[in-house]
C-alpha cells in the first residue's frame, strides 16, 4: 500500500526490486491511490486489510518525511509483519493485529539497496525488507531492535457522544463519495441511531480541533482538500436529514443514509450518488448528529 | 472486474479475501476503473475479455443494489464460470460465453463470510465463492440451483439502420475519449459506411429514449456525467463531418475518423486527440450518421 | 507498461492474452498511467526499471501510430527483450540495458493473433510475442530481423550548463507534482548547484525548440498539458527562489526545493505539497537557473 498513485513507474520498481530477492512471491496491492501524503488514511486502510489478510508481510509506504531523521521500521504485530516509515502508518494494522510484539529500525540495515537515493525508500529500503521477510528472513539480521514503546503511534479524533446527539469527525471520503465517519459499531449501539430513525446532521467546524487528539494524523495530513466538489454543494452551512439504515437501498435514488460501512463505521452516503460532492463535507470536517 | 476504483482498499481486501481461500491462484485485474453504478459499461468490458480467456472465473462487481433484495449468483457458462450481482452485469459475458448453462443463488451461501456487512459482498459473497469455484468446486454445493431463464439480462440499445444513415447511441467513451457506439461489424457491413467514405454525424437526442431497449441499462446506470469537457465542445448542436477508416493514422493529428475498434464497434475518435472531449458527445447520446 | 489507463478493459485482456499463451508467467505492472501518447514520458519509465529488474520482457505500449505503417518490434538489449511500437518508446530502456544487440520486425509474425483488429497491436501483437519471450522461444522465430541501426531512437533535449547558469526542460511531472528536468548527476556535479546553495529559477520558453535535439520527443509527445492547474499559478512569468538540497525535509512545509530525484534527476518539488500546481509550469517548459 502506498501513495505513489498509478502515473508513474514508482509501483512497477518496487516489484521489481521484490521480485529479484523474493522470485515468485505472491504480491497483492493493497492500493497506491492514498492521497499524497495522507498518513491517516494509509493507516485506515492498511488496518482493514489485516482482519482478511493471511499470515504475511504489510509494505507500506505514505512518507512525507522521507530523508528525514524519521526512522525506517520493521515492526512484528502477530501472525504480521509490517515494513514502513515510523510515522504512524503502520499504527492502526499493528493494533488491529494485536499489537507490537517487536520492532527494529531498518534504516541502515543491510537489506538497504546499495546507492539508494535519499528519495525513494519504497525502492531502497522498504522493498528489499519486505522481500528479506517474505523469504523468511528474521528481523533481527535486517536492523537494531529498537523499543516497542519508541514506535510512532497514531491517534484518531475520538467521536462524543451522549445520550441525544454524537460529534463526530469526517475521516476521509471513498472512491463512491462517500463519507466514513471515527464512529465505530460500540459507539453506534451506544447512541440514540436506531434502525429507520431520521437524523439531522449539521457541519459545526471545519478541522477537528486538536482538542479531538488527532495529533498524529493532523501532523502528517496534507492539509490537501478532499474529493468533494466545492460548487455549490446542497447543504454548506445547513442541516441536511437523513435516515439511519443499513444498506442504500434502504433510500430512494439520490437520497442520501447513514449506515455502518463495510468496516461498521458510520458512514454518510446518497444512494447511488456522491454524498461528498453533494454535501461539500470533507475529511476533517466535523458533523453533530441529532434526531430529527 | 469492478467499479471499487483504485483510491480505496477494496479491491486489495477481495484479493487477500481470494488468497487466503484458494493460496496461489492467478488473478488478473481486468478493471476497476468501471464508472461507479455503471452495470452496463462494465457488462460490456466483461464480455470484451471472454473470447481471450482461458476457462476461468470471472469475478465481477457493479452493484448499486448491494444490501437490497437482488441476489448473488454465481453462473456456468461455456467453459467459464462468473460470479458477481444479477442485476445484468453478467448477462453479456455469458452470452459470449455461449449462454447460461447452469445459475446458483449464493445469497446465503455456505462460502459466505462470517459476520459480513450488508455493503461489501465482493468481499464477502463474491470473493469467497469466486475463490472456491478456482480451486475447482463444484457450484452446487455453494447456493441454491436457480432456473436459468430467471437470471437478469441486461439489452443493449439496438442501433437502426437504413440505406442511407444509421441512427446510434454512445454506449460509453475510453480512456483516450474514444466514443463507442452500438453498431457491430455486421450492422457496419449492411451500412453506407465504406473506406474513406466521409460521413455527417449529428447527436439528435440527448439520452437514449426507453423505446431503444435500454431498460437494463438504464435503470442500473447512475446517470453520472461522461469524461467529457463540458467546456464549449466543439459541436454542440451541430453536425461534424468526418471519414470512415481503419485506423487513426489514416487521418491527420486532430482529425476525427470513424472506425470498427478493438472490439470491432463503431467507434469517434480523434486522432491523437479526445473525441469525448471536442465534440462533448457522452453516453447515451443518440448520433445520426449519414453520407456527407 | 501501457499508456492503456486504469478505466478498460484493456490491460486485463492483455493480461489474458498473455496467461493463455504462458501461463503462469509473473508479470508485474510498472505503470499504465503514461498520458495517452507520450512517448518520451513512456521511455522515460521504462529505462528508470532497466537497474532494478532481473532479466524480464518488457513489454510497452504507447503507441499513437498504431495501425499506421510504423513497425512492431522485439529487441534484444543486454539480458532483456524489449517488445512494443517502433516509435522511440523502448529506446531509452535499451540503451539502458546495454544497448540493442538485435532487432526483429514482429508486425506479420506468426505470434499475431488471428482477426486482429488494426487498433489494438498490444493485444494482437505486442502481448503475444511478449509471452512467447517469456516462455523462452527466440526472437528469430517471432519476426524478421532487422538492421538495428534502423530502429527508431529517441533523444531527450540536452541541458545547457555554464559556469553560472543551468537552462534545462522540464521533461515531466510526477504524481506528487514534482518536475521532474533534463539534467542528471554529471551535470548536476558540473553545475554551480552545491548543498544549501539558493538559486532562482526563471522559465524562459513555453516548449523547448526544436534546437535543442527534441525531435523524436516532440514528434511523437500529444501535446496535452500537463497536469499543473492552470488556475493562477503562484509564478507565471516571474521567478521564483528555491534552495539544493537532498531531502524534502530539508526545508518547511511548503517551500520549495531543488534535488536530485530518485533516478538521481534534477527535480523541483514543494514539500508536502505540487510544484506543478504551485508553479505552472509542466512537460516542455525550459527553465533558466542561476545563483540567487
Amino acid at each position: 500500500m502506498t501513495d505513489f498513485g498509478y502515473e508513474d513507474e514508482f509501483t512497477g520498481v518496487c516489484r521489481a526490486v521484490i521480485d529479484r530477492i523474493a522470485p515468485g512471491t505472491s504480491v497483492i496491492d493493497l492500493t497506491h491511490g492514498i492521497p499524497p501524503g495522507d498518513v491517516r488514511r494509509g493507516a485506515i486502510a492498511l488496518a482493514a486489510a489485516i482482519p482478511y489478510s493471511a499470515p504475511s508481510v504489510l509494505l507500506a509506504v505514505v512518507d512525507p518525511g522521507v530523508g528525514t531523521a524519521r526512522r525506517a521500521v520493521a515492526l512484528s504485530a502477530g501472525d504480521h509483519h509490517l515494513v514502513g516509515p515510523d510515522n504512524g502508518l503502520l499504527w492502526l494494522a499493528a493494533e488491529a493485529a494485536g499489537g507490537v510484539n517487536r520492532a527494529f529500525d531498518i534504516s541502515e540495515g543491510p537489506a538497504r539497496l546499495e546507492g539508494g537515493r535519499r528519495t525513494f525508500h519504497g525502492r531502497d529500503i522498504f522493498s528489499p525488507v519486505a522481500a528479506r521477510l517474505a523469504l523468511g528472513d528474521d528481523p533481527a539480521g535486517l536492523g537494531d531492535e529498537i523499543e516497542t514503546r519508541s514506535v510512532v503511534r497514531l491517534e484518531l479524533p475520538v467521536a462524543r457522544i451522549d445520550s441525544g446527539s454524537i460529534e463526530a469527525t469526517v475521516l476521509f471520503s471513498d472512491h463512491y463519495g462517500n463519507l466514513i465517519l471515527n464512529a465505530g459499531p460500540g459507539l453506534i449501539e451506544r447512541s440514540f441511531l436506531r434502525p429507520g430513525v431520521r437524523v439531522r446532521v449539521e457541519r459545526v467546524a471545519g478541522k477537528a480541533g486538536s482538542a479531538d487528539g488527532t495529533d498524529a494524523g493532523t501532523a502528517e495530513s496534507t492539509g490537501l482538500p478532499g474529493t468533494a466538489s466545492d460548487a455549490d454543494p446542497e447543504s454548506s452551512g445547513r442541516a441536511i436529514e437523513v435516515s439511519f439504515g443499513a444498506a442504500f437501498g434502504e433510500v430512494a435514488a439520490g437520497e442520501a443514509l447513514l449506515y455502518p460501512d463495510s468496516s461498521g463505521s458510520l458512514s454518510l452516503a446518497v444512494n447511488r450518488g456522491n454524498a461528498a460532492g453533494r454535501f461539500g463535507f470533507g475529511p476533517d470536517d466535523q458533523l453533530r448528529l441529532t434526531p430529527a
